[in-house]
């Protein structure tokens, strides 16, 4: 079955991967997003309304140690997904689970994994409406938990990476870095933030911050294709971490997105208002494919 | 993580372990039906229109053999989920899938499972909206291969398994038992005569058998709340197989349902012109909780 005569898995990368997979399917009408997006879209029965639908799977070893808390592991499960949501200007709808357990897993641990999503479910509005187990097999498996969610966006208010315009400016939420001491497991996904932003302003494009700015931004100047130029000076860094951590640790779960800079006074007034303890930095501005720039750059990341 | 001091996921199996995590989730009020049935439902965002949702995962030495042919195992992944979709009234709309890889699985095996993806979505009109890889850890890892499905229903054609009503007449589609000489790889989920029926006649309740008419009869006996009277001497059987594999083979993909008595010569007539090569059999009918009774019977399973 896996002939390793032949190119693995392992060689060509998970972005390979995903990008060989993908780039051949065909969507039908209703697909409005299709693979490549922080969601995918889809052509609600309603006028008006969109769906957006997500899958991602945690695994033990991978993005959970075995001595983490369960409720934060369930917590965490739950949160990567409402932070994609969010992304895209969406609210949180409905989430069916898949856990993959070891025969000898403890069900007191598992119902702690539970406890923790009800908990986040009910803190954000949705509902957990299928739950499905299956035996990991092997004598030392892992623990894998995979979540998808289905979520709504009035079509006047999604977002999604690909709608940067030239002038437009960069921002992101929060601070970054560092996520490893333990925030990976307790951050609290910017659905509030993101909703809100959808519901007053007009941002072009945005996403979350999973892989750390180095990759996702990219990742959005591409899909709008259009480069970037940012100052790492001006990076929101928590406390304690360089400008390469804020850029590369990842599991930040800040939102990114770009707005018409004639709407960042308002912007930057509203907001205070709004949300007086969430810091809010403009990093860059949009330029031309081709123009990106960062100053005092020069990472490994960006290149 | 796993204190194996404690009772385990093994000790209580996957019926219990599902039921005590479920059991006390809070649905909200745009959940019509939660976890327990083929799909959940959810109020969709357009009148008379409902969401299904369904998440169902495939692991590597359980629902398939490393040596299975990774186009028959990507068409089996998503085949289960729409017999889910069928098994409502419902028409598949889009799926995401996660894979779980070990690092050394071949790509080209990988791009193989996705044509056999492809292939059954262009068959059944879906569209795959997403994919998501994670590394599945640990040196002789299984693949695992989750699907999560949306699909739609008119609120008028919904069936669940709460529905069937004294006197109803029981249906099976197909032929039952031997799944395991290669037909759990390569079935036609029962979604055209699904549809058909939901468009033509009023069934009370249905599911699809993935576990074996000994297991999911009383599934959908106890979420009705009767009970029922069959005749094992009737089941449509497989050739070369038993009625104790008919009833316990599992992964049959066949759909059971209930009818009103009085519809049951005008549903046999209409079926044999609209599916002259698909079997129905009517197996027997609902009665009393507590009265159930199966003729010839005595099979451990119906325990």
């Amino acid at each position: 079955m896996k002939k390793t005569s032949s190119l693995t898995v392992a060689e060509i990368g998970e972005d390979e991967l995903i990008r060989r997979l993908t780039a051949r399917l065909t969507q039908r009408a209703s697909v409005l997003v299709g693979p490549g997006d922080d969601c995918a879209v889809l052509q609600g029965p309603a006028r008006g309304r969109h769906l957006l639908f997500k899958t991602d799977a945690l695994v033990e070893g991978v993005h959970f140690l075995p001595t983490a808390k369960p409720e934060r592991v369930g917590r965490k499960a739950l949160a990567r997904v409402v932070s994609d949501i969010a992304a895209m200007g969406g609210q949180p709808q409905a989430a069916v689970i898949t856990l993959a357990l070891p025969p000898l897993c403890a069900v007191r641990w598992v119902e702690a994994v539970y406890r923790g999503m009800e908990k986040i479910a009910d803190e954000f509005g949705f509902s957990l409406v299928g739950g499905e187990t299956t035996r990991a097999p092997g004598r030392k498996a892992s623990v894998l938990i995979n979540v998808a969610m289905t979520g709504e966006v009035e079509a006047a208010r999604l977002v999604t990476r690909a709608g940067a315009k030239l002038g437009d400016a960069l921002f992101v939420t929060g601070a970054l870095g560092g996520s490893l001491v333990g925030r990976h497991l307790s951050f609290t996904p910017r659905l509030v933030e993101a909703r809100w932003l959808v519901e007053n302003f007009r941002p072009h494009a945005m996403m979350d911050l999973s892989d750390g700015l180095a990759k996702d931004l990219p990742r959005l100047a591409a899909a709008s294709q259009v480069g970037y130029e940012i100052d790492l000076a001006r990076l929101p860094r928590h406390r304690g971490c360089s400008t390469e951590q804020a850029l590369g640790d990842g599991e930040d779960y800040e939102l990114l997105f770009s707005l018409a800079s004639s709407s960042v006074t308002a912007l930057e007034i509203a907001w205070k208002k709004a949300f007086p303890h969430v810091r809010l930095t403009r990093i860059g501005h949009v330029c031309k494919k081709g123009q990106t720039t960062t100053l005092a750059g020069g990472y490994e990341h960006f290149r």
